[in-house]
């Protein structure tokens, strides 16, 4: 995968050297979208992919899988505003207003949400793809990065502050805010592999728990991470609905294990040509960032 | 078009309480959304399609008005925050900020402009139409609202400011901010009629004119607009790529005109069902507000 990155890289670069736009703009665009990320998204549009297709014809699925890392950069730039959550680092790099300024972070992030439906329906950009297929791509990320989705969770995020945490509430704004942008990554994947029914529903279901899993992970670093390998600054989640009001850390930790696991169950009766799902599922629950 | 602009509004309002949504952000996007508008885009997309095809089944190009009023109305959001214009009136109420909070406001933004992209392309909404269609939709509105649209305009404005003001400037800063949007609003109307080559090109002439004029008397109104009327703050485009630097008002007036003939010069040629698009290039330069 880490291949594949390279070349996501390099495609996202040249996708925005052909943008005539004023300096700034490009600037603060490019500067998160090439900062250390996992690409975790991305990696699962490719992942998905081939587990069902091969690793034939990838190439295709970038502009896709682009579009999903540039929604997702656009989600980390508003959320660092001093509005939101006020955060100073990110990927061990100063946040996006802290560089470019506010005015500047807030466009940055309007552009990318707006360059991403961009991307997905430029006919020089996804030659050979049906456009049904590409409108049902459209809708699955709108839908999931939207007000039922990841900008609904982060608004849950907000307005429960400072109200009685719970599980259910817990789950909910990780549901929202980070399984739904991940479930339609995968997603995206098995649409351009033509997966439907059994296959789709399984695959769906795999992606929730691993977007469930990979927030609950988030919350721990929060606690018990290290703030120089995370990169952001950590324990600062307080009056948010936060993991460790609704579980001692060792609850926590089983229960990050038990989403892995419900993810590895869910895909288990597929017939997959590659193991990099559960790869992905394992990677998400032991990374250290 | 009063009759068009009812329906219209109770669309988005069914749209709206269709979502399940945190209660915050609904209101944050309704509270925008349903002020008092000119809803000029959304009149155009009706009206460049009834002016090819006539006032039947009008009914299906309702998603794509709304989509398009909803991007405007985000714009407006987010243009009227602190970091950007800081303004703290709009359409004769407190803006959205004011009222819902700076957090709040950027998410509806990043809210309506999601939706925007998932109301055209929801199968449920747009039933009938070819999904090639839809795709060079959801192309042509993101190209224009993004960072070589609506965004990369309002780049331009922030960026500009302290440079020596030039017509120019002015032009460019107006042609992206503002026509871009309204160029996309007739060509979906157009593209729903099915208008291709010539009549296309002098569609998206006349769009391009009106745009021009409509910014150009927004900057009038600045200047010698009542505040009581036009509904915001005024006189505060110092600093700004603004009309006062670069004509004088006689010149702005008779540029203003002048842009209103290209319009009208532009689809004279066309045989078209309606002089309502005439009306419309018309009404952008004697509105009052």
């Amino acid at each position: 995968m880490e291949e594949k990155n390279e070349v996501l890289v390099r495609y996202l670069g040249d996708l925005f050297s052909r943008l005539r736009i004023p300096p700034p703009l490009r600037k603060a665009m490019e500067y998160m979208v090439f900062s250390s990320g996992k690409r975790m998204r991305p990696v699962l549009v490719f992942a998905t992919y081939e587990s069902l297709k091969g690793d034939e014809g990838t190439d295709r699925l970038l502009p896709f899988a682009s579009a999903i890392e540039m929604i997702h950069t656009y989600s980390l730039i508003h959320d660092d505003l001093p509005a939101i959550d006020n955060d100073d680092m990110r990927r061990g790099r100063p946040t996006c207003h802290k560089v470019f300024g506010e005015a500047i972070a807030i466009l940055a992030g309007d552009a990318l949400l707006t360059e991403a439906f961009r991307v997905i329906t430029d006919k020089k950009l996804v030659k050979g793809l049906k456009p049904g297929v590409l409108n049902r791509i459209v809708f699955e990320i709108a839908k999931a990065s939207g007000a039922e989705g990841m900008v609904g969770g982060q608004t849950f995020d907000i307005v429960l502050q400072g109200q009685r945490p719970s599980r259910r509430r817990l789950r909910l704004v990780h549901s929202l805010k980070t399984a739904s942008l991940i479930r339609a990554s995968v997603r995206t994947g098995a649409i351009l592999a033509g997966a439907r029914g059994f296959t789709m529903e399984r695959l769906s279901k795999y992606a929730t728990y691993v977007g469930l899993a990979f927030q609950m992970k988030d919350d721990l670093l929060d606690l018990v991470g290290r703030e120089e390998i995370v990169g952001k600054r950590l324990r600062k989640d307080h009056g948010k609905q936060s993991l460790q009001y609704c579980f001692s850390l060792e609850e926590a930790r089983r229960r990050l294990e038990g989403l892995v696991a419900e993810a590895e169950r869910a895909i288990a009766p597929l017939e997959l040509k590659t193991d990099l799902l559960f790869h992905i599922a394992r990677f998400v629950a032991e990374r250290e960032k």
